[in-house]
Order: C-alpha cells, then structure tokens, then sequence
C-alpha cells in the first residue's frame, strides 16, 4: 500500500497534499487528496473527514474551492477527497464522453456489467481501500465522519446509511438524494448495474433511510435556486423517508442560493463543526 | 459604461457576480467579478477591495480560491477583480505564447510599443476605467483599498504608491517587488515600454516606495518556500525602501508557504482586516 506525494502545500499551520497510488479494488492508479491540520502528528492522531465530490470533478475541486481547511484546522480533523472515478487508459468512458456517466461519474457503485465492472468498483475503494490506505499512512484515528456534493452527497449518504459502525456522522450538500427516479441516477445505474432495478436500491439514500436500523446523525443543504432541484434531486423524498422512520436528519432549504461551490463554501463550516460535535460524542 | 451579466451566484448572503463591457481604455471586451455582500443595497454603499491577480490567472481565481467572501461579507466590503490583461480576437500575444508576457500578462501598465500599446493599457484600466464603472453601476463607496498577488501584487503596490490619495490601504501576497531587477519584469517592461529603462521606473514599487513622499498604509505577506522568492520576487528590496524612507510597511515571511493561492487563503483574512481597520480610520 504505497503512496506517492504529487504536490504539497502549506495551508493554515497544516499541509494540503495531493498522492497518487494503484488501487487494487479498481484496478488502476489513483490520485487523491488530504489535508492534514497543525494539530495532526506522530504524537497526536486526528480523526478524518471523507468528501465525495460531484459530476465532472477530480479530488481538487473540494480541496480548491470550499474553503474547508480552515475549518479543519480549527478543529483538528483531516480532510480527504478521493477522485470521482477510476481514470487512466484502459477506463472505459461514457460512448458520447456524457459528463454524467463513465470517466468523473462513478455514482460510489460497484458496477456489475461489462465492461465497467473491471474498474468501476468505487463503492468498495470509498469504503474500504481508501481509509485503510488512510490510516496506514497518515496520523489518524479509525474515527470517520463523510460528507459529499450532488453525486458525491448520494455516495456519502449512502455509505453511511449502509455502514452505520463506519461513521460519526453524514451530512451533504444538494445531494441526488432518490437516484433510481432521476435521470442522472438511472442512467448510470442502469448502466453500471444492469437492468433489474432491484439491484438498484441498494444505492438509493431515500430508500435506505426509510428502513434503516441503525442511525447515523445526518444534515443536508440544499440550494432552493439550484437548477437541478426538482429533476435530478429530489430531497422532499429523503425528508419523507426521515419523518417516517424518525431518522435524525436536518435538511434546510436556502433561498437564493444554487448548485456551485459558492453555496458549498457559504455553509461548510456549519457542516464541519456538525461533525466535529459528532465526533465529539 | 454598460455592462452585461455572465453570472451570479449567492455566497455568504451576498452576490458573487461575472460581467462583460466593452472596455475604451482596451479596446476590447473586458470581464470582471465583484461580489456584493449582504450589506450592499440600494440604501447602504460600502467601500470596495480591488484585487489584481498573478500571471495566467483571469478574474475567476481569486474569488474561486481565496475564500475571500466569508470576510468580505463579515466586514461589509466588495471585491472586485479584474483579469490580468486585454482579452479577444486581435488582441496580440506573446510570439511563443510564454505565460510571462502578452494575454494573462499585462503586468499592469500602460504600453508604448507597438503591437503592445493599443490594448496593453492595465494601468489606466485599473486605477481610473474600472473603479468608474464599478462606482456608476453599483452601491459602493469611493473608499477604495488594493490587494494582489505575485505580478498583481506589483500592481497593487504601483497603483497606492503613485496614487496615494486614491486608495486608504494596501496589501500585496508574494509580489514582484522590483521587477527592473529580475527576469519577468524585464521581459514585460522592455516589450510593453521600449529599452529606456527609464521609463519602468515608474513601475518598479521599491523605487516608487524610496522617494514616496505620501504614505498609504501598506502589508505584505511573503512564504519563505516560494520557489519564486530570490530570482523574482525580491521582497527584501521594498523592505530596504522602506526602512530608508520611513514607509508604513508590514512585511512578514512566513516558514514553509509557498507561491500559490493555499497560502493566500490562509492569510487573506488578516489582509482583509488590516483594510477594514484602515477603511474605518
């Protein structure tokens, strides 16, 4: 499990780094990024938050835009964002390069279709090979907290809603929150999963929340000038699910605001020190 | 002096906004980002932070990265950027299209040589074209601060330095302190001016800053691990005009930061308030 260092750059008393590595779960080198704060060391472990970026998005953009470092290194807590997708030659794209489908689209799935099942297995990476790399190679504890945006909020929510012992807590920002009844989520799960939509719901937050057990404290933003809102997002189906399980989500809605960074980075501090009370429990 | 909209999102409350003109001064098509924060209205004008970026950056990279707006909306200021040079069909480069010279490299002055002269004029783009633009169409005050990076950060300091009376502070991040005496400013100075070496007197800010006789409150930030430090940037020749003249000006260099906008983000706020405190004066 070896990592090779990209880039480093000193970033509030802390250090951004970018690294590059073979993943054997997708079968393909890998860059990721992580940012560890001042308080981070070989005397002091601190505890990671995960990003799940959305559509058309690298491990930068997070890194790049929302401001988020500060906040980390406030708080004591590591940031890594994984790319959104396996990528390099032999990763098949998208036929048409779609934006919303194949390279910068994994949708956080295992895919079980040819030829996408040879690389597409970022279900698997975000959950088991990122943080065990992680944590063989940075001063962290096993403490986890994951949040995401857009395609990268449905990764989030539904790693934690599956792996509830994994994770202090979730939050997200406009996430695709129904996948199987929006154009973006049926098209990459049909493709990565076949066509029996069975096999679909497994990624599915509003489904999920709705017969979930165990519960994983969670908080969504929403933009309510976002211009995918009403077709690809759909969070009125995952406060429904959370009312009728009594599952303990916030989701606030935000005149005005829409589906760029410029949102993220207004409200991402309240999501950090959500987590960093979580973790605090 | 109209101007058109290319976008606008909502950041912190307030309006991050793109927009197009034409441009007299250029004699091109110019875009430029402002944001607004909340406190701006029909009622109310607040003061404006220009913000002069580096070389191959555009009007987007400040106020992608900086994180620049949670502050701004905090103190109650507008940030307007400029891009770094004239723009557009006709607008000549440099010949091999070197990111050091030609478009992204205005360097913030006022050519005289031909191909360079009939749009290569950021000086008088900067100090009067714009703020007029910006005073005509929104509710800001003619309290004016500056602030930049690398070769804006050289224009920033050019600008106060000449033009006391016309800016309350300013701040500048890794600038080209004395760009007579290294290689990117004698590439620009010498293509945009001619070989006089006379004439880039006027825009070398350690010379300006020797025999400045009206002081504006000034502050730079330096990383020591700046891979640009000793052959480019020189910030030890302003920190000797100002001891010689007596200048109000704070510079601090800072262990293991280096050229790029991770170490803007981490001191822009101390920036920002070092504005408002002298806005407030």
């Amino acid at each position: 499990m070896s990592i090779e260092v990209v880039s480093s750059n000193k970033m509030f008393g802390g250090w951004q780094h970018q690294y590059n590595h073979a993943s054997s779960v997708l079968n393909c080198q890998m860059r990721f990024s992580v940012y560890l704060p001042p308080q981070a060391s070989n005397m002091r472990k601190v505890p990671v938050m995960y990003w799940l970026s959305g559509l058309t998005c690298t491990d930068e953009n997070f890194m790049q835009k929302a401001g988020a470092q500060r906040i980390a290194a406030e708080l004591g807590i590591a940031i890594v964002a994984p790319d959104t997708s396996p990528r390099g030659e032999g990763v098949p794209d998208d036929v048409e390069q779609a934006y919303d489908f194949g390279l910068g689209a994994g949708f956080y799935v295992n895919a079980t279709q040819a030829p996408w099942n040879t690389h597409y297995q970022m279900y698997d990476y975000v959950l088991n090979e990122l943080p065990a790399l992680i944590e063989a190679n940075f001063p962290v504890t096993q403490e986890r907290v994951i949040s995401g945006h857009s395609m990268g909020g449905h990764g989030a929510l539904v790693m934690a809603l599956r792996n509830p012992e994994r994770y202090r807590s979730v939050t997200a920002f406009s996430p695709i929150s129904n996948p199987i009844n929006c154009p973006w989520g049926q098209k990459a799960l049909q493709n990565y999963l076949g066509k029996d939509k069975a096999t679909w719901q497994q990624y599915d937050a509003s489904l999920l929340m709705a017969k979930a057990d165990k519960f994983v404290p969670a908080m969504v933003e929403q933009g309510k000038d976002d211009s995918f809102l009403d077709e690809q997002l759909k969070p009125n189906m995952l406060t429904a699910a959370a009312e009728k399980k009594g599952y303990p989500l916030t989701l606030e809605m935000h005149d005005g605001y829409d589906h760029s960074y410029y949102f993220i980075a207004t409200f991402i501090e309240k999501h950090m020190r959500f987590h960093a009370a979580n973790l605090a429990k």
